[in-house]
C-alpha cells in the first residue's frame, strides 16, 4: 500500500513521463511533482531512476512542512526542497516542474532574460522569464536546494505574479515551471523551451527584436484574461 | 450528423494532422482549414483541441460571409477570423495553414523578409517570403485576429499575388501559408520552415548571401511556368 | 514486365528510401539513380513521387547515351540530365544522389567550400567539399540540368578525382554526391550532412578553425589507401 | 563458442547499441568497449559493421597487454589501441566509448575546451572538458590510433583525475569518454554531447559566460563527493 492520493500518483507519473517524450531531458535529468493541499504533502519523481523505471508506486509522498519523506525507501529528486519552497510560497499551484532543457539552459547559463520577442512567448509569460540571482557561496554551502527555490520566489514574487509568470531560469542552472496541475507544469516547460529556441534564432537575426505591448497584452488576455476565448470545454 | 462534405471534413483533418507529424507546432499549436466555395462554408480545427484526440467530426464548420459557426458546440481556432480574411481576398484557395514552427517565427520576430538564397527556396516562392507590418494598436483592440489576416492580404496583394507568394510572415507572430488544397497549404507550411532553416544557417556563413535572378526564374518556372515538368500525374 | 535488372531496381528503390529514414529531404526532395555500365541505361526515382508510395517498378529507366526514358509512362526525376552528366564523365561511378539536405545547402547558399576540420571530415573526402561557380543565364536557359551536371564536373575533374572527392556543392542549390554503388552515393550524402552541420557549428566556435596535412592524410589513407585497415569483409 | 565472459558480451554490446539511439553517431560511427580486468583482455565492437546487425558474438576480445586479437576472424575498431591505452593507464575504468557526436565535434575541431557553464556540466565534469595537443606528423605516421590514446592520457593525468574528468576531446577529432563499465562510459558520452550543445549556445548569446567556483564545487560533490546524496540503490 502507499501513501496518498491514487489519482494524484497517476497524473504525477504521467506528467515525469512527458518530460522524456518532449525531448527536455536526457537520462534521468528532470523532475515533476504534484501536491495535495488538503493531504498537505506532495508527490515527486524518486532521485537517479530512469523514466522507462517508473511505476506509480515509486511516487516519493513529502510532507509540505518538514520535507520529510512520508513513506518507503526511495529518496526524493534532490531538488525536492526547492519545489517544496514553490509550494509554500504559491497557495494556487499543482505542480511544479524542473528540466535541464537545451535551449532554456542556455539562456539560464548566459544569465539572460528572454525577452518577450512575439506572440508565441505572450500566449503563455507574461513579461520576460527572468534569470535569478546567483546563489552565494553560503547558500551554497548550506539548505542549497531550498535556497535554490528561494531566490526563484525572490525573483518572480507572490501567488497572482507565479500565475502570470509560470517559469524562472535559475543562474548557471536551468529552468523552473509550475502550473495549476503536474500536467500544466511540463506543458509550460515544453513552451519555455520552444520559446527559448525561437528567441535565440530570433536574436541571431536581429540582435535588437522586440514586441510592442500592445501586440503582448492582447495575446496573454486573450487567454488568460477575464475575456479569455482560446480553447474549448471538452479536453 | 454533421454539416458539409465528409470529403473535406477527411482532408481538413488528415492536414491538421500532418502539422505535428511535420513537427510544426508543439502541443496544440496550428491549424488548418479548407473551404467549400459552393457551399459558402470552411473547416477548421477547434480551439485547444490537441491533435491525437481530433476526429473528422470535430472540424468546425464556419459561414464565409459571417464568420459564425454553422453548427455544434465547438469554438473554431481563434485565428478562424484570420483564415475568413484570405478566403475572402484570394478565390482561388482552398485552404489555409497556420503554425508557430521554430524558424519560420525567428524571421517573423526579427522582423526580416526571408531573402531567396538558393532554388530549394525558388522552387514554391517566387520572391521573398515578406513579413508584414505591425498591427496598431487600434487593430489588436478591436477584431485582432481578422485584422491579422487583412496585414497579410495588405502585403501580399491579389490572387495571382496569392498563389505565386503562397506564404507570409506576420510580424512578432508566425508564418501563414495556403494553396489549392488543405494538404498543399501545410505543404507550403513545411517548405516555409525548411526554407527558413536553411537561410538561418546560410546567413551564419554569408551574411551577405544571395541568388542571381536567372536562377530564381528557372525554378520558379519549371515547376509553377506554363511549361513546367516537374512531378507526375499518378501521385 | 519491366526494364533492366531486378536487382539494380531493389537497390536504387532501397537508396531512395534512405533519404527520408536519415532526415536528408523534406517531401518528394531528393532523388538516387544507379546505372547498369553493360545495359548502357540507369534506373532513377520518378519525379514528385512520395517515398513511401515508390515500388521497385517505378523506378524510371534512362539511356545513357540519349537520356531518354526507355520504358513506362513515369517522368524521370527532373535532375536525371545531371545524373547522366555524372556516368558520362565518370566510369567508376554506380550511383548518383541529390538531395536538399539543411546543412549541407547552407554552405551551397553561402557560395562557400566546407573546410577540412576534422577527422569526420578527412575519413571521406579527400580535401575541401567544393562549391560549383554558377550558372550562366545561358546554362540556365538552355539544358539546364544537364549543364549543372556539367559544371560540378568542371569542378572536380576526372574519374580519380571523383574517387577522391564524391561530393559536390551546386552553387544556390545544393549537395550532389556519388559512389560505387546507389547505397555508397546516399551513405556519402548522409556523411556530408554530417559534416556540414559539425562545420556550421566548429565556426561559430572558431571562425579560424583548420586541420593540420599529416592528420587529414592519416585518416583519408586508413580508409582508402593501399594500405588501408578499416572495416571488416562481412558486411 | 566465444571467448570471454557472456555477461561482458552482453554488457559491451548493449552499450554499444545506446550509441544510434541516442543519437551520437552517423552510419558505423563510433564504438564502446568493456574489460575483464582478471581475465587481462577487453572486448570492443567490431570495425564498420552496421550497429542493427551487431550480436553478442560479435564483440572483439582483444588482449589488454599486446593489443592482439585473441580469437575468430573480425577485426576490432580502428579506434582499439586508444582504448586500449586508457585501460592501460587508468585501472579503475571499467569502460570506454568514442564517438562523433556533432557538438563535441565542433568543440575538438575549434580547438576550445568546453567551458564549465552551469551545474549540467558540473554535476559529471569536476572543470572544462579538455581539449589535447594535435598530433605530431610522427605521431600520425607510427602506432597512430595508440597515439591518440596516448595524448588523452597526457592531457587528463591519472587514474584520479580520470574519475574526475571521464571526457576528453581529442583535437581536430572527436571525443573519448570512459566510466566503471561499459554504459557508464557511454552515458559519459551523452552528457559530453548535452553539455556541449548548451554551451554552443550559450556563447552565443553571451561570449564572457562563466559559473562560480562554489556552485560547481556544490553540484560535482552532491554526485560524487564523499556526502553524495543523488540517485537511489534500487536501478
Amino acid at each position: 500500500m502507499t501513501y496518498g492520493s491514487p489519482d494524484l500518483r497517476r497524473a504525477v507519473l504521467l506528467a515525469n513521463q512527458m518530460i522524456p517524450a518532449a525531448g527536455l531531458a536526457q537520462l534521468t535529468w528532470g523532475n515533476v511533482s504534484g501536491i495535495d493541499r488538503q493531504g498537505g504533502y506532495y508527490l515527486i519523481k524518486p532521485s537517479g531512476v530512469a523514466y522507462s523505471d517508473l511505476t506509480e508506486d515509486d511516487m516519493v509522498p513529502v510532507d509540505l512542512e518538514t520535507g520529510k519523506v512520508i513513506e518507503g525507501d526511495l529518496r526524493p529528486s534532490v531538488d525536492s526542497e526547492s519545489h517544496r519552497a514553490f509550494y509554500l510560497a504559491w497557495p494556487s499551484i499543482g505542480g511544479v516542474t524542473h528540466t535541464h532543457s537545451t535551449n532554456a539552459v542556455a539562456f539560464a547559463q548566459a544569465d539572460r532574460d528572454i525577452p518577450v520577442l512575439g506572440t508565441t512567448h505572450a500566449d503563455t509569460f507574461d513579461g520576460p522569464v527572468p534569470v535569478t540571482r546567483g546563489l552565494t557561496a553560503d547558500e551554497c554551502a548550506t539548505d542549497y536546494e531550498l535556497n535554490t527555490g528561494r531566490v526563484v520566489v525572490e525573483r518572480i514574487g507572490d501567488d497572482t505574479a507565479a500565475a502570470g509568470m509560470p517559469a524562472a531560469l535559475v543562474a548557471n542552472h536551468g529552468p523552473f515551471t509550475w502550473g495549476a496541475t503536474p500536467k500544466k507544469s511540463v506543458e509550460h516547460g515544453i513552451i519555455l523551451e520552444a520559446v527559448a529556441e525561437m528567441a535565440i534564432k530570433t536574436l541571431a537575426l536581429n540582435p535588437a527584436a522586440s514586441t510592442p505591448p500592445h501586440l503582448q497584452e492582447r495575446h496573454f488576455e486573450r487567454k488568460h484574461g477575464p475575456g479569455a476565448y482560446y480553447g474549448n470545454p471538452r479536453p
